[in-house]
């Protein structure tokens, strides 16, 4: 690859101008009210891709939001890069704790602030315009695909029936994702783990109708306080998960590879300040790190019920809900868990409840060898760039569908992502910085030059 | 008494009239944008008394909604008897789970269905109606005091003051009230104690903004994993309140007093089929009645955090709320346990979280003794208008005002209300009994007739 900084220097200014456009347009997948919005910028990312050099883009309709396609073949015989990427973003709620509005990108402190920065279509965009800088350069080194999908923030539903149906379109070597974090640009790293995720949404009723807490308090079940119960028991004194099962698949990490992990560069007081709290939590036994990486979790996402307005009312509500999702590591199965889950909490509701679980969406966990050529691809791109060898690392996210191009398409992924975890994505105030978004357009060509090497 | 039921059926058609206008009146103190139907409410109210026969009607300012006050001084040797209600009214929400708006009254099935309807509108109105009988056909046997104020379902925060710089004015003999229940109206009852209420709002924060459940999920505490945890240790698994010293006040009931409460009719498969449970659920060793009565409790009336719209969220919440109550019993001290709750709270919270706690307003528990005469007066008129002797029963329900009555005034209060458990108070559809309204006012000239003949 020749002259790639310098043709990111020169045209620097418009790949941010792009960005931020793309970046205005509200495209919150999870949310109906924004469907036009999400549309307009499934449209928008296709032309970027046709200006880039792509060819036969096109909105490929699913029975949600359309998969962007497109694609450059310079020759068959060519080993072919799949990437992967996503135009949906996450809600903004609560907008009253963002600085600026989420729509409204604004450049701070070298940074992009706007919904969607980082978590995906700063990352996203990167690639498109790594492919401009190979094809106006004439150095496009193998074939490239692209696939960006409109629906990662709400599980993906429709991309299985998808890859389903154009396996032979989708055929290639190795799947190249950004859309995860590096530990720092003073110590770039690879992902090479991605949790799994079990999501559900659980109703527990008690009397039929909302009653006064004088007249019945005592003598009949509050739903809350039986949640509050049923929740608290999920979790034992030391922060283990109790669901019966849960554990059984969990694959133990050897002392060996928990030594090496232990030597990425982590700060826990700095870790502490950045949040603002006088002590972690988790798992008894296990570092932050590992807590994150390579052990399964459990949250309460969201729990409500009974009068949550301004002032005091004395009810026992007839109902309390939450939203419970766990974090899964290889090899635990989502349908399984999920189904463990379910079985259990309804076992543990007391006769004077009633309870209704309802799974969402889940995904598999994944995990990418360090020993494969394509990851020695980006191994050695990212020491091109940064002047340092990149750590391989396990992260708490979920990309459900990793584990399904897996099986679908028989291809492992390389989670290549130049965000921070202190992007605050699905947060207020995401930001992406411009610096990490230049990097990455200057990593990818050296990766695509090193993958087309390696791979006979 | 004469021709009592005679004036009733005379006039009933009328009275209904004039509750119903009345409650179309969206009196709810709790919110201030209701400020001025409170308002209209209070003259409305000072209005029908003066119609009734009271004179120096005023609307007495205090800090927030006046205290409607009227008197009939018919010759000060006499007892005067205190009657209080209010005027104010319980939010109406959830809306859509009534059946009829809930400020456009209508009558179904013999019950005026509206918001304030038994609590406490329809109640009060007993009195005035009752008044007017008495004036109109010569036969009022003492003198009356009203003072019907505006701020009970907000806590009644101003009427200690407006009772202490009033004390002259509100000298009586008895304080009589009907803002409660009857068992039912085949077995007639007098409550003879009201539980007392700590209420407090707890807010637990984590990290200092929202964060991605993946990155930081089992290496960060969770606000609302951490909340219900401590919302769970509240209560041990025989549902007792694990507050150190919650129950060191508690008057233990004797054993011959449960087993006269054990005769009060009760059916335990009527009462889960009425609440469609399948069991009932509290302190062991204690019977549904007791429960309610001569046993303190705790409730969770509200608890919210996270993401709780449509769909899935994968967050890790800053921060997680609840409002918590507890009824109270002689000889507690609501002062005392709501200092218990907050420092037991306080000490309980991990030192990965802050939490805050925040008191609302509280009231006092409350004990009518059956052997004084004013209790017999109304024993006796009840025993008149139903044929049959009340029963003595304690009430779950708190009016925090009463204990603040015997405090200053030094006035016992003679709960005599008309209510029934199903009037559905301080929940959606709640409704009044047209044959209980009508049997109020009967009753209640009876007792100013026994009370001015027992009271020396």
């Amino acid at each position: 690859m020749k002259n790639v900084k310098e043709y990111i220097e020169e045209h620097k200014d418009r790949f941010i101008n792009e960005l931020i456009e793309l970046l205005k347009i509200p495209s919150i997948s999870a949310d109906s009210a924004y469907k036009k919005d999400t549309m307009e910028a499934a449209e928008a990312v296709r032309k970027t891709l046709e200006l880039a050099g792509a060819e036969n883009t096109e909105l490929c309709p699913t029975n949600g939001y359309p998969v962007v396609y497109g694609e450059k073949v310079i020759n068959p015989s060519l080993p072919t890069i799949l990437v992967y990427g996503h135009y949906d973003v996450q809600p903004a709620d609560p907008i009253e704790l963002w600085d600026s509005p989420p729509f409204e990108p604004v450049i701070k402190d070298g940074k992009i602030y706007a919904r969607g920065a980082a978590d995906d279509k700063g990352q996203m965009y990167m690639h498109v315009k790594a492919l401009e800088m190979m094809v106006k350069t004439n150095q496009l080194p193998c074939n490239v695909k692209f696939i960006i999908e409109g629906e990662e923030e709400v599980g993906s539903v429709n991309l299985g029936a998808f890859i389903k149906e154009n396996k032979d379109r989708l055929k290639a070597d190795i799947i190249l994702i950004s859309d995860t974090s590096m530990l720092s640009m003073e110590h770039p790293s690879i992902t090479t783990g991605l949790k799994g995720l079990s999501y559900l949404e659980v109703e527990v009723t008690g009397p039929n109708r909302d009653l006064h807490s004088g007249v019945y308090g005592g003598a009949v079940a509050n739903p809350i306080n039986i949640l509050s119960k049923m929740i608290a028991s999920l979790t034992d004194e030391n922060n283990r998960i109790t669901i019966p099962g849960f554990y059984d698949k969990v694959e133990e990490v050897s002392a060996e590879e928990r030594a090496e992990m232990a030597k990425t560069p982590f700060d826990l007081e700095d870790y502490k300040d950045h949040l603002k709290i006088k002590d972690i939590h988790g798992e008894k036994g296990y570092s932050t790190i590992e807590r994150t990486s390579i052990r399964p979790t459990l949250d309460v996402n969201g729990i409500w019920g009974g009068y949550i307005g301004e002032g005091a009312k004395t009810v026992l509500p007839s109902k309390a809900y939450a939203k419970i999702s766990m974090r899964l590591v290889p090899h635990q199965s989502s349908e399984e868990i999920t189904a463990l889950f379910k079985n259990h909490f309804e076992s543990i509701a007391p006769d004077s409840v009633k309870v209704v679980v309802k799974p969402h969406h889940g995904g598999e966990p994944y995990v990418t060898p360090i020993d494969i050529p394509a990851y020695q691809a980006a191994a050695k791109a990212i020491e091109t760039t940064f002047g340092k060898p990149s750590i391989p690392v396990r992260a708490g996210g979920s990309i459900p569908i990793v584990a399904l191009f897996e099986k679908e398409l028989g291809l492992k992924s390389i989670l290549l992502g130049f965000g921070l975890n202190s992007d605050a994505i699905h947060s207020p105030n995401e930001h992406y910085g411009i610096f990490n978004f230049l990097k990455g357009i200057e990593t990818i060509p050296y990766f695509f030059e090193n993958f087309s090497q390696l791979k006979d």
